[in-house]
């Protein structure tokens, strides 16, 4: 990096509107990482884009040096083509659990770095760190030998990745930044397109309990990923999902975790097994495999195979019983009729006070805390049956979890329940 | 302050586009203060604030909160009324010399607390300062005690004087958002109004040399200051006046105060003098004195014996040689014609440059650097005249001086210079 910019230079281009061009793009995210622009700086252009947008070009040059402040991983030694997975989160989004090895079971490498939760969308590791004995942390060098052993990894992504992105992702939590979509879409991409995928399956998600609560806006963000990902020579796909009621029966670690394992024993909830088998379909797909089913894949136990020897080889034991809260309290239905509505963000944020989430970084969860519900939207109940379960080791938390579900469904006649559509909205490719 | 908010709520707010409420102001201009809201987080909201604005109820509260973060001033006890006068910085604009003991020989006091230039634009303490022996810093005891006795004091601002004013102005300066109208007119009115001085003029300059380069933000700017000074009990006016071309003859510290000591003997550059007595006659009126005539009063000797007692009480040598510089260079007029505009920013630059201004907070600055003019637009000149002396003491610095006049001013026939204007363009009260 020879040339040298000015950092307020850079802020005032953008927040007179104008394009930045590729060198100082380039510059401001190393001079970031180096710390020679202050946080103070990159905050004040945060919010410079995020009220006046990039043009795909600056966000493709912002993405690019988001990539070249760290590391890049490289897969080309693996016998097998890989693909990747990303969801924009969502409240019982654990399609992770069984979409990796039952991809790893169709011939596919799944090289799956996660993060933590923060708020009320969980986070993947949280969901296996209640599998007694099973580490997040991996070297690259194990990464890589169990993706060859194995076919599936889902481990914490290595300090070396996109560090400017972790030092820019911090920051915006604490200025009001996040909600740029050239910002969102950027951190995404660079995490991705470093880790060495072949292939990228995008699951973004549109309605209450998602970051996107627009259609429009979940379109946009979509749109520039996939765009970000093919100039970067990675075959990337979107699917927009549905957000609007939480992803199968529960929410919370150690619950979301029980009901991938039902999945990867031919079980489970419908909604998360038409989700999984649709992103495994899209995975293969990228990576150039098209003469298996997936759903067989499922039914006849090679997923589950897998996902015993991943969690095994990350420290885990597959037969481990899972912990279970001190205790419980039932939710019960009002009135009898169906199930009109469920918000999944009353059921995210009642989750996390639960104690299956964190507020700060620092926080620990609990792992058996979170959310069974008895009952879907299209559901019928009647009056006192429970609609759900909540749980927790720490029951003074009741009160407000309760009061965060204030309003988050309705109970009406047949007529007034919408046909439950697929939970694919659309496909971006 | 017992209420508690949460500053990325605040940022959220304003960067959609939403109004503050009063308590919100509040607890963050505080919080701010006493380093609980972060400057990254103040500088996104600073940004938010450039792009979406606030209406004149915020900037009304903001300003308040400013002043509420340190001490306020109060000048009740002194046995004449007060009125004070601040510049929006412009090129040559020594005003506040001739101006502070013009007024105080009137009649009335002048509490000038007065900055440093950062920039193209002059500070009157960097200009005081070349005389020898002068001393910017008075305990409010001294200057109340100078205000008594001699009637005009020029000073720097103590460091109780709306400190989160002093904190966010550094902040603004590193991160593109000094030019937000809200926080400008909040900056400046916060510290007046702590002053507390009874009546004010505001000198709000327009044009290329000038902060506001249209007429239009000018406007805005003054109109938005003479609410915040009504709203806040002291009589406030404000004149927009013309910043195209340098201030009288001279750019540069002791430069101008030799320009400054000719007007109060006196004589001096016709625009000089008719700034100076326009902004004492409305300092004059705001603190109910009508029936004197400021220029007697520079023209018999009162306003130089102010002067001379000002500069004394403060340490300094009224009869003391200025400094001179150790190198000049002549810029010579290239054709025939009448000079029909000089451009005031090239000429700031250039001084600035010639070592009159600083970089940086902590550069020092040099007594005798800056620029002598030998014509004014209007002024018929003959090739190979001289248009201005550069004077240095780094005579290195001369070629960059010189390139930053490239293409300042035109020489042209009689019939294409415009008849020079009044320096008043408009007053808003």
């Amino acid at each position: 990096m020879s040339e040298s910019f000015d950092a307020v230079d850079i802020i005032r281009t953008k927040r007179d509107k104008g394009e930045l061009p590729s060198a100082e793009i380039a510059w401001v995210i190393d001079a970031y990482t180096r710390e020679q622009v202050a946080d103070e700086q990159m905050s004040a252009l945060a919010m410079a884009i995020l009220l006046n947008g990039m043009t795909r070009r600056e966000i493709s040059d912002w993405t690019g040096a988001m990539i070249d402040s760290g590391e890049r991983m490289d897969f080309s030694s693996l016998s097998r083509p890989t693909a990747d997975k990303h969801s924009t989160g969502g409240v019982g989004d654990k399609i992770t659990l069984p979409l990796a090895p039952l991809v790893a079971a169709c011939g596919v490498a799944v090289p799956q770095l996660s993060g933590r939760g923060l708020g009320h969308t969980g986070g993947t590791l949280d969901k296996l760190e209640a599998i007694p004995g099973w580490r997040a942390d991996l070297s690259n060098a194990d990464m890589l030998r169990q993706l060859e052993d194995i076919g599936a990894v889902i481990c914490a992504a290595g300090a070396g990745l996109a560090p400017a992105d972790k030092r820019l992702y911090a920051l915006r939590d604490v200025t009001g930044t996040v909600e740029a979509i050239p910002l969102i879409a950027s951190s995404i991409m660079s995490k991705k397109i470093a880790e060495g995928t072949g292939a990228l399956v995008l699951d973004v998600k549109v309605g209450s309990g998602a970051f996107m609560k627009t259609l429009e806006d979940a379109r946009e963000l979509a749109e520039t990923m996939v765009a970000l990902g093919q100039d970067a020579g990675v075959h990337t796909v979107a699917l927009l999902t549905d957000m609007s009621t939480p992803l199968g029966l529960t929410a919370g670690n150690g619950l979301e975790v029980r009901e991938s394992v039902e999945v990867l024993a031919g079980g489970g909830p419908q909604d998360v097994v038409e989700l999984t088998l649709a992103l495994a379909r899209e995975m293969l797909e990228g990576a150039g495999v098209t003469d298996v089913d997936p759903a067989e894949a499922l039914q006849d136990g090679r997923a589950m195979d897998v996902w015993r020897r991943m969690i095994a080889a990350q420290g885990g034991d597959p037969d481990a019983d899972l912990p279970t809260a001190k205790e419980t309290h039932q939710v019960l239905a009002d009135t009898d009729g169906v199930l009109g509505r469920l918000d999944a963000m009353a059921v995210g944020v009642s989750a996390w006070r639960l104690g299956a989430g964190r507020a700060r970084k620092e926080d620990p969860v609990q792992a058996a805390a979170g959310i069974e519900l008895h009952a879907k939207p299209g559901d019928e109940v009647t009056q006192g049956q429970p609609l759900m379960t909540l749980h927790t080791n720490t029951p003074e938390r009741f009160d407000r979890a309760v009061a965060a579900l204030e309003g988050a469904w309705d109970i009406g006649g047949a007529d007034q329940v919408q046909a439950a559509g697929s939970i694919v909205i659309d496909r971006i490719a």
